[in-house]
């Protein structure tokens, strides 16, 4: 704790309520504040991903970058990982969030061999196994980056090449090690090269099976070495790839089937994710809740207007707040949390900027989980749902539903009571305006 | 057939070769040309739509009906169906395409009973059976039209109200009664309501649960009538509702393995259907047949440029051709076939306009199996392929493959080995270029 | 006022403030509330929509009609315009807005003739004037439907046939001497068939050179007949046809540049039209603001999922309170206003839905409105953008700005102050924070 | 010539026709083919781009650079800008190209100050000038990269900051300078950071009226030193930027109309820029040919199912074709020409896969050149547009569209004549069969 970084001089950002002026101050993020039965920060369980804070420089498709680090400038790559490690560990503790989110190769430099790579990340592991020790931020979830180096431009576990699914293997081996070893309570996997280009050069059948593969050793090695988090998929449709394999929650799902893998592991969703599959981030929320697979969740948001992943901090306070009310309705985020897998635009380059980033991140999320939280226990809005289905419960209807009649059973049924649906309203207007009434305030 | 229909005067459309100057002959659908070991009708197992080819009126959203055919006319119902049932007839052997298709509520008028409705619809189907009698054109698939009339307006099966789901279940009992009848090759359901159109007043699960069982239903009373057909799910994502729950062939797969039905139910896959969820139209033929469940195919292309349904008749050599080369590779369509799911644009209301359109999509499609199957036949573009996964075959990489190495012991493999994989070229170009001198060629 | 409608049962919706547990009353919408200088009801404007309101049947491309209303039923066409009209002004009170809109179509029924439909016209335009002295309702705008009939398909204006030309010109006559008799504020021209199906059978210079000439025709006759309202046009970018001319705000504006029109017409900004062209409804509003159009706005949504108009009632309050902002910014609406272009879902087919929606959608732009009237206030949000381009305000910068100084001399005046511009953040998430405290809030 | 570079052992691209098995040969590009009365190469005048050519290094979002050229190497920067150089020049002379176009940025290094800069610039100008008198190849365009360095992070001419303004102007300045001296065709403005990233920050009419101030001072710094090229701006709708000012064609033009431009300034409209736009290429094309400012084209593709800018090589020939045919229309494409602005895939990261992909690039637009002058020699189709629009040429309809007809004077005549106009169709599916039979051919 001893070396100045760019975030040592901010105060810790505290909880000051709604009213207050200060720009760097919580107004709804109240960590303890207890909800539901217990305090917010253990229902939200935020997360800072290395990645966007620490490690993007502003460099977009058409410019270079704009954001300069201290740990950024030429040096000894070892010595300037721990500067920007001792920066992580700084800014961890100006947002005091709980939990933090880390790829192997945002902590640590690569080398010429897969040992000589190996041995700098658990060189900087063991850094931050020191720097756990001083600050009080946990691990949220470690991961590993199979997509950036040219080695796997044509796929991860996913590449035509076999070694480089053997380089994958000893790596993810090896991030999970570390994960669990810095106490991590999930391992995240995404592929963001496990897709193809162009199908014209691709054997779809012999790729899904080599996914497959990789992740049924993943699964074996973490009950080998007792990790006891969550091993999750995130999903994303295209990006960089053109067509990415773990498509979305539903694409995953029927993955996992397939390799008999669905309850073994579970999805970290992500809003600029969900937007760019055709989804709202709710409906992927309410869809693992469905198929019972709901792990983490990635904040962010896209624009709607632009087809890539501008994964900018959230401000849209309906959405988050319906996506916080399915969270709650599929049992709640248990070992995952609420990762800020976003980062500040190209311009916004100064340390101030990503303090204002996170805070607005993390009032809009508990804002709208106090909201989603009333939601619930005012009973209103799942009484609309409760009475739109309440003809299933009972009788016939519910014969059915448990398929104790055949069609033919039902045939007769319909004919002998001269059945003929009559239209019941849906009732869209009346309930978005219920819930505008209950997002749009601050009286929580 | 004494019946005149404003189709009875053209005569039948013939094969006259590539270089015919006639307007209403065919180029490329050469019927009896054997390739790739059986003729090509054999293959395409072309059908005519009757819903697009007889019943559309050139609606949209903005205007009304422009296309005036003499059995939209005021009369009795089961009459005008009549004359509907002549006229498709007519099309038909006009055409001289061996299949049809039809949903109940295209070929009989609905009454306001289900009992007076399933009556006008047997009659019809008596009379459809009539003309099968006297004109050679078969039935490729029956559907039930479970989304038009306004109960279905809050879902078919997956309706809140036990009362439509009844409704339903009668339905597509009668309507693969009459598919078994008329000797039909598939039975299709298409879940144009099963979706919502908002998650706010939504049970996903309650709603995911309701149409497992239907189809669990369907599959039951397939094998108690011996229907020997396939039963066929067509995806869609999204339109008419916001989100449609089959909707892609991998959320198709999902679903079937979730309800044990993966072995059962096949897909019917639409091009529009498939850019509409942000898939080429060969990525999801692939797709079912890395899954093994690909069925039958509806013929026609969206507009990329907008976002809606056009169904138009496909002129995309290109994607038609590598979309065929998929289905080869995944084993044929089998008792599947290619329904033109397609209709002419509202401005072409002319009897002739509907067979311009017609003999243009099946010679781009004949046109387009031929270049597939030379593609396969001369194997070069197979071997680029091969040999690009060829370093999986055999050693070490065979035995991950196979799951014979844990983590570890790939992880020593790769150290040992001081693995270092060298990147090879996509050759994306490379491709492109040696396919465009396959396709847009005509010395086929 | 005699006769019974479907919503003559109900209450007039009044306002009753925030807290109010009233669903049937304005929390936000208080129309007397002095804001910026004058009442919130002549800021707004807001109008119903005959169409939507009135005429809509919940029909779409894949289903019927699920919206009965009486004057739907089989009757003397003119006789029902008449039922109609009384509910149309019974709706009107209900909801206590100040205007309403309406196309000739909507009002009246077609016939065989142009002359009889221009007779059964104006006498709805009759009827219509009466209801106004009975009524305090007023018309914000008239308009020609030149879309639905068949004779429209292949364009109004920019149809191949002059003929059509003919009949539009005829029609859009009338309706602005109807339009002026009502005392109407605005005429509209929404060229909902002006674009294309396909550009290959389309004469694009042609087609926007008949459209230039109708345009200029109209004005003329404006002049000519002493209409002292606004002229506008409502940009589309597509939907119904392939691509429509009026694409965007821009767009517009080189046509109206072209023609010679831009002092003569200004725009109708729809939110949904904005977002289908791929600009924010505030972009819009600022472009026309910039380009000195903005006439008047057509408050709806679209989803940002679906790639059609839904033409939803709007929610987002960040969205319209941005909009509301620029509207402010742009000098107001003048004679414009908020026509509700917005439709009640397909399942909400009771008169209560209908009340629930404009209910909900004049809450939600009031608000938006008292929030961006605070923004402006309070001018911390100005001020933040008056200091980005404070240094365009004096020295070299204002001379180079007025055109003062040539490339040369720029390039000298570089050379020489060894210029080397320092990065300023653009401040987005800080900004965006500001943002959330300021429209979240229910403090207003 | 003397230097080796990685193209040097390549022979020169030859013309070998449609049957070459020669995968580095043209199969269509015929240079010398007399077609519309002139060799193919001057309707086309295809231009290598230095940047996606030279300058490229595959990296995207997720990942590094996978292609590794000498150039990029460690070493004196203005060194190695001349090995670049003499490799461009090599591959120039491989493809067998006609013209070249640059950047500044991609031909010299930058330095830390301005002039500095510019002098890198000159000297590497200087060494193109020598190597375009050693070699045939000619400069078809230059412009300025103004958007890669982080002081255009917030907008070249249209940065809020006036010391960007003047940066820009002197950069265009000696960029003009340098494109008179090298003999160059045309003079291009792409802005790539003309927009906004959020209209938050943003004054959106100061920063127009930036942008029409720079062009203006570009196009009287064009008269003042006698460069007879063209002065073109480059459309494109959005990326970088979240919205961009010069979104596409039609805007373009309303931006030239307000600032007096039109007369002085034309497009360069790029393909994959009209898709993200929600245009055909062929759309922008026959718009500009409407507004009489097409310019040169930059010959690329999108990907229709992907959100951003792929900038891929073309290969779909009936977009090519249309396209083509088009500027045919346009009268040609003049001072202008086909600039391949596309970049090999980033797998594709040999020498062979750079020539592959322009092969194939010509092949493709060579070919549908002669496919559109065949469509043109023989007038079929353009019949069918003469004969459609034939009702305009004579009569009311021609005083019509001339203004000769009031309002009043048109209802007048349509209410005389009894008009009634009749449907025709479109005959959509019918032209596109016609065109099909044009395209899908290789008898040209």
């Amino acid at each position: 704790m001893s070396n100045e970084t760019i975030f040592s001089s901010f105060p810790t950002v505290a909880f000051e309520g709604p009213s207050s002026e200060n720009e760097l101050a919580y107004r709804w993020y109240d960590a303890e504040r207890v909800v539901l039965g217990k305090p917010l920060k253990e229902h939200l369980r935020f997360a800072v991903a290395y990645w966007h804070s620490l490690a993007m420089s502003g460099s977009d498709p058409f410019g270079g970058p704009t954001i300069f680090r201290p740990w950024m400038e030429p040096g000894d790559p070892i010595a300037q990982a721990k500067v920007k490690a001792d920066a992580a560990f700084e800014l961890f503790r100006v947002l005091d969030l709980p939990f933090y989110c880390f790829h192997d190769a945002d902590i640590a430099p690569p080398a010429d061999t897969l040992a000589e790579t190996l041995k700098n990340f658990h060189t900087l592991v063991d850094y931050l196994e020191e720097k756990q020790g001083q600050y009080k931020t946990k691990l949220l979830w470690g991961t590993a980056n199979l997509f950036s180096h040219p080695r796997f431009m044509a796929g991860a576990s996913t590449n035509p090449d076999p070694e480089v699914f053997a380089w994958c293997a000893a790596t993810v081996k090896n991030c999970m090690d570390a994960t669990k070893r810095l106490g991590g309570s999930n391992y995240v996997l995404w592929g963001g090269r496990e897709g193809y280009e162009t199908l014209l050069n691709t054997n779809l059948k012999q790729e899904l099976d080599q996914m497959g593969r990789f992740l049924s050793l993943v699964v074996d090695y973490k009950h080998k070495i007792g990790f006891n988090g969550q091993i999750l998929i995130e999903p994303k449709p295209k990006e960089p790839t053109s067509h990415q394999y773990d498509f979305d929650v539903a694409t995953v799902y029927g993955f996992l089937k397939t390799y008999g893998l669905e309850n073994e592991v579970r999805v970290n969703i992500e809003a600029n994710h969900a937007t760019l599959a055709g989804h709202s981030f709710e409906h992927e929320i309410a869809s693992a809740g469905a198929f019972g697979i709901l792990g983490s969740l990635d904040i962010n948001r896209g624009d709607a207007l632009l087809g890539w992943d501008t994964d900018q901090f959230p401000n849209d306070l309906w959405t988050m707040t319906m996506s916080m009310y399915h969270v709650i309705k599929a049992g709640g985020l248990g070992k995952g949390g609420c990762n800020f897998d976003a980062k500040v635009r190209r311009q916004s380059f100064t340390p101030e900027d990503m303090i204002y980033a996170h805070v607005g991140g993390a009032d809009l999320c508990a804002r709208a989980f106090l909201t989603a939280a009333k939601l619930i226990e005012d009973r209103k809005y799942d009484k609309i749902l409760t009475d739109r289905y309440q003809g299933w419960q009972s009788g016939t209807a519910a014969d059915m539903f448990q398929g104790k009649l055949s069609l033919e059973q039902i045939e007769q049924h319909a004919l002998q009571n001269n059945l003929n649906p009559k239209p019941r309203s849906g009732r869209q207007e009346q309930i978005e305006n219920l819930l505008a009434r209950a997002i749009y305030t601050d009286k929580l």
